[in-house]
């Protein structure tokens, strides 16, 4: 009996075809195609759908379905929208991934240290003007969630000399990188880091976590990179925090809605770098492969994979 | 018989403060004085004059000179001020200016790499457009000298994962760098390289390599960092390149005439990162203990030191 793969997503399809042409590399002997290319009985034979922002309808349409293989890393919509009662979802973990994520942490991180917003700002007004050199090691960064991403963009900054710690939901010890969690250590990671990073999944306890109070509580003078979600800030209090001063820059990669609306006020403040999602783009190639691996496991094996906690939602 | 060091500077009074207290501080035995604070007899003294920026006349009033200490990398207007008739001069090798170079050379090659200046402009212009990710390890980078400071910025840039090539005058062969020397050797490197970093000291053969002849040779997109000496660029050429797109961006730390002209049109050029000469800062600390060891080495040895060829101007 062949293999068959449903391939299912709402995106465009420049955005679809060169993920399905690497799958269909990285899986020749299988048959991978959206929903409607399917016959009813193809339909009947999928056991794993790939999916990338599915329609709920076409998930449903999959009588036979036995796991769901996420093209991203962050879930929380897929989980949202197929609820409770879900397969098993694989969220993508492709350490290419982690490594270009890694390279975006330390290539805004020397963005911040090296004063480049500054420096920016002063071009503009023909200003010759030097200001004090802060090295990697008089540079407290924290990072917020130590997952995949977390843990090696953590090494990538030491490595470069930067005083790292880390903070997450619950304790845990990582080799080589102090680790604060809970509400305590939250409060002392923030007050006491130069460069704030978030790379935390968004769940109903990460949304909103960086309102007016915790932004208060972060080091005059700090600045902010958000690489994950943009819901886990507050917009509208981080540029109140700007706008006082009390902190310098904010880099920021996601935001509520994307694209960002045209009126938004963060396009065009001085202190705010907008970046359209670009920090850590899928390798389309790499990602095929870590989806084929898995699919192969899953059918030498027979067990149903999953690394998403559909309660957790991530 | 006390030490005397005499301290030859031209430069502002704040520059000079943070050297004298440095190099007091890791020469406690020792006078350390400005001309004009030493006496006739302390004057005649002196063997050894630290110097940024001396009066030649100075240098002159110090009968007993027998080297000098520059507290700069760059000696070559030092070389010319003094002429083939002056004593040995050390040039300031601080491994610590390697490693903040190494990491200006890094910060601001992941700048371009992760196209900040065209994220920059597509943000003032509310335009939200994803460009292409280029991975290190599709990024060539080549480096234009490979002296102390080239070296270390080479291995910097090859462990992020870049590919890096060098160029030097004469041939050599260095660990791990691909290197070429030579008017062929350079033409094929910059005919290769995505990215020029020019880390050259300026001589009578480096002014001006840079030409209208040498960037037309250079990859069409590419871009270049200037981060050793201004004149090593022929700025109109620049300019030109850039204005025909043949080169993307350039990001330049040193100009003819510093501070760079409020009526320069790289100011306001889109395509040009203006810098204030901060890529390298001296460590006031680490430049003492380094001026220390030499002198106590001369002490002790009795050997006269000198890393500067005044032929080669460098």
């Amino acid at each position: 009996m062949p293999s068959v793969i449903a391939f299912l997503s709402r995106m465009s399809p420049d955005y679809q075809r060169p993920y399905l042409d690497a799958l269909r590399r990285a899986l020749p002997g299988e048959t991978i195609a959206p929903l409607a290319a399917l016959s009813a009985s193809q339909r009947e034979q999928v056991r794993v759908a790939v999916v990338a922002n599915p329609d709920p309808a076409d998930v449903a349409a999959l009588p036979g379905l036995l796991w769901i293989q996420s093209l991203w890393a962050g879930v929380e919509s897929l989980v949202a929208a197929l609820g409770p009662g879900s397969p098993p979802i694989m969220r993508l973990i492709d350490p290419e991934m982690s490594r270009t994520m890694a390279e975006a942490v330390l290539a805004w991180t020397y963005y911040l240290q090296r004063d480049m917003p500054r420096y920016a700002r002063a071009q503009t007004q023909r200003v010759w003007a030097q200001h004090p050199y802060r090295k990697p090691s008089q540079t407290h960064v924290g990072l917020l969630g130590l997952g995949e991403l977390g843990q090696v963009a953590a090494a990538r900054l030491r490595e470069a000399g930067f005083v790292v710690r880390g903070w997450r939901r619950s304790p845990k010890t990582l080799d080589g990188i102090e680790t604060f969690s809970g509400e305590d250590g939250l409060n002392a990671m923030l007050g006491s880091s130069d460069i704030v990073v978030s790379l935390m999944p968004l769940t109903a306890q990460t949304r909103g976590m960086l309102d007016a109070g915790r932004l208060a509580r972060m080091k005059a003078g700090a600045s902010l990179i958000n690489f994950s979600r943009g819901p886990i800030v507050v917009t509208s209090a981080l540029l109140d925090a700007l706008d006082r001063n009390h902190l310098s820059h904010a880099v920021l990669d996601v935001f509520d809605v994307e694209p960002l609306p045209v009126d938004s006020l963060l396009w065009s403040h001085p202190q705010v770098t907008v970046l359209p999602h670009i920090s850590a783009p899928t390798d389309h190639e790499t990602a095929a492969q870590v989806i084929a691996r898995n699919l192969r496991e899953f059918r030498e094996t027979g067990r149903i994979p999953g690394n998403v906690d559909l309660a957790r939602g991530y």
